[in-house]
């Protein structure tokens, strides 16, 4: 039951922005109490949405004045967790504020707001031979603000970089409602002063909410060829994907699919002819010139001979690559056939330790008695062990949860990281420890109270809160204090 | 004359690292009085030469004990007064910290120390057909760990990206003493995290010391093609490089030299045999596959033709490259001949707006009778507008600042900024306002703070000091009475 004061709190968002745009209603809250990492949920408080940067700056002013946490989302495909509501907050849904503000064909640059969903920028510049180069696996929906929270990753990201490498400067409304402007939307090189435009991208909405995104946009390759093939062993696909990296080949992919996932795939309606008999498929994709994209291909054919490829299919047409894509793209939907809930886990380690770190990876699902598929892009070294289970069976779920906190310890251990593309969100909190001491947590936190003195902002994501940091908790609060003797 | 704690303080640290490696007289100190930017000079109290990160500790440790600023410094070619010491500071100068401690040529990272020549970490990897990329036009004598205060650029970074997309991880003495870790030492994606290496590189020097630095290594390219045009106008040369960029091709250097530069080279020991009467001469190098590099050849000859090219020289083999490259390495040597000092501006543009700026550089230039050449990394729009002068000629001194300042004005105006790869330091201190207002640099100056809360490290550099931010001067004081609080 709500107090009185909280009442009068969503009835003032309502009076603002009308019960189309204020939603206090349980069972509309109710789509909003999770992302894609649905082991953890919680209802928000209410969901506003601003439909321009005045009213975000007005939505956050006032969730300030009251004291109130709030949360802004996107599309919701994040996996860690990231925008769920864990502390009676407030989300603010960015699903308005879509517009392609700008496009300079000429310096290849575009102006966005936070909830264009990616694939529509590449729609909107596609007619120029231009795209946006970061492309994580829920492109189709997942939105441009939500990909700079996270730092989003993708397939291709092997060759072309990270969200971060694309983003050239953003207006951000700070978590006390000012406006700033991080970075200069030159096209050219950058950054040319401290980097606040990559310290935000990847702050995982800890650190204000971008209400224009300036970025780079690439040119489309002159060609793109897509080969597939299948391998006896894992071992045979890894060794094949370190020989393709270390001939100084630059796929714009290189993606494996075990074989728990091609037969979860060749059994779904994503079914897209792999032989169910192989341990690996390894799917590469070349782009560039037609030329070098030859050359690179005749190489990497002679590679999957050397490692005993079963088989290799190759495509250039677009109709045929789809194809060829097919599996890798409906591997997550066909995973749904598996079980009711999935959890996809996001670690990293050394290329050259992929296959031993796999092994011990299915290890750790056998003795959790846990259904594991592993979809991958091999190139970077950037596991996905997707766990399927049935998020009501309690014993289930605690199996599921302590054999991923076991694989994401095995990849540090490997020398890696707790993650590569999906974010720490609340989900990876436990495992930051794994990778830094009090001191690195303790600079993070002192970095982002200058942003977020109040944590008001996304409160509880990103960095684990530890007992030892008193002076960080107090930090804030001088400041004010001293905000506070300056204005008076 | 020094006060008598001061001379105690000196002997002090004589006492700790002997004659050798602290020196006090004056004239050892002389040649650390200012860096490549040589209107601001500043004699420091002294320099100390540490040989481990335990002494780099003892030094910042015992700085901050007497309150005595201090200063890193590499090889000293910043063009921006980065590492001048210039409010009576202490200099700390990594050269004996030049290790190279590992290297895994499998996940191409290495790990080496501060004081690392750049060009050295490529001949100690090249053997495995490795090299690191960014490559300033100092490399033969700058250090890595200056490139990271700098987020140093250079000719092969259209391609292949700045300092900050190199660096996986860094180990920092922060100003007040302690060890710190900032990233992760994976040779996979990343960040994975708040990006505090993105943050640590380009903050020239004024969020602690980098005392072992993980980067990543390259493949070297299959093959390297160098192609030179000389073109009858600036026009035609510009239009050339937007013609090849906007074709899709990805050169790994675009590099253009003006008339007066060409003059200069031809008229010096660098004499590269460019032709005296082109308005401007263009150097486009490819590298990649070797049938690749062959299809973009043709293409970009086909681009000078259209540009109506007056000459074109094409070489393949080492030396013949090298040969090609004479003018452009020994530019700024050349220009050593024009006067007894050089100013070497450092500003973008957009690229499509180079003629329209170059016309107007060349105007300012005339309008304060100043000596004016360029030199520039056409693909980036990152100009280099060099002035020749007599510094000891007061009049002509002013002048060139003046021009200066204006010429970075324009770049602003021109939808650009103030630096491309130079870095602000203290040379650029009255720009930073152009493009960024009292928000952003506020924001700068408290994240700054909570890395460098007494301003002891490297002071009065990269961010201006407003009267107006009297909060945040007040803030450090806070903190530290907090953190005395908690110890009591």
């Amino acid at each position: 039951m709500l107090s009185t004061h909280m009442q009068d709190v969503l009835r003032q968002l309502q009076d603002r922005f009308g019960e189309q745009r204020a939603l206090v209603a349980p069972d509309e809250l109710r789509a909003y109490e999770c992302d894609g990492f649905t082991i953890e949920k919680g209802l928000p408080l209410a969901v506003v949405v601003p439909e321009t940067t005045a009213e975000v700056q007005w939505v956050v002013q006032f969730f300030n004045t009251h004291g109130i946490p709030f949360v802004a989302r996107g599309a919701g495909t994040c996996l860690s967790g990231g925008p769920t509501p864990n502390r009676d907050a407030v989300v603010i849904e960015t699903a308005r504020m879509k517009a392609v503000l700008d496009v300079d064909y000429d310096d290849m640059i575009a102006v966005v707001q936070p909830g264009l969903v990616n694939l529509h920028l590449t729609r909107e510049v596609c007619g120029e031979h231009l795209h946006y180069a970061p492309d994580p696996s829920s492109q189709s929906v997942c939105t441009i603000g939500g990909n700079i929270a996270e730092n989003s990753g993708g397939p291709h990201c092997f060759k072309y970089g990270m969200t971060t490498d694309h983003v050239l400067a953003v207006e951000v409304v700070l978590p006390d409602g000012r406006l700033a402007k991080f970075g200069h939307p030159s096209a050219a090189r950058g950054p040319h002063e401290l980097d606040l435009v990559g310290l935000f991208t990847g702050s995982e909405g800890t650190f204000g909410i971008a209400t224009e995104i300036t970025v780079r946009l690439s040119p489309d390759p002159e060609c793109v060829y897509t080969m597939l093939a299948s391998f006896q062993t894992m071992e045979a696909a890894c060794g094949a994907v370190s020989s393709i990296v270390s001939a100084g080949i630059v796929p714009a992919a290189l993606e494996i699919l075990d074989q728990a996932t091609i037969r979860a795939v060749e059994a779904s309606v994503f079914r897209a002819g792999y032989p169910q008999d192989a341990a690996a498929v390894l799917l590469v994709e070349l782009d560039g010139a037609e030329l070098a994209v030859e050359e690179d291909a005749a190489e990497i054919r002679e590679t999957f001979r050397t490692h005993d490829a079963i088989r290799v299919q190759e495509a250039s047409d677009p109709e045929e690559r789809t194809r060829l894509w097919k599996g890798r793209k409906g591997a997550f939907g066909a995973m749904g056939r598996l079980s009711t809930d999935l959890y996809v886990l996001d670690g990293v380690v050394p290329r050259t330790r992929l296959v031993e770190t796999l092994q011990k990876v299915t290890e750790i699902g056998e003795r959790h008695r846990v259904t594991l598929t592993n979809v991958f892009h091999a190139g970077d070294g950037n596991l996905h062990p997707n766990i399927s289970f049935d998020g009501r069976d309690e014993d289930e779920r605690a199996r599921v949860l302590q054999a991923g906190h076991e694989i994401l310890e095995l990849c540090v251990a490997m020398g890696g990281s707790i993650t590569g593309e999906h974010g720490v969100g609340s989900e990876k909190l436990s495992h930051v420890p794994l990778m830094f001491d009090d001191a690195d947590l303790d600079t993070m936190e002192r970095v982002r109270r200058v942003f977020n003195p109040r944590d008001l902002c996304n409160p509880g994501k990103a960095i684990p809160e530890r007992s030892g940091c008193a002076e960080v908790s107090k930090w804030p609060a001088m400041v004010e204090h001293v905000l506070r003797q300056e204005e008076a």
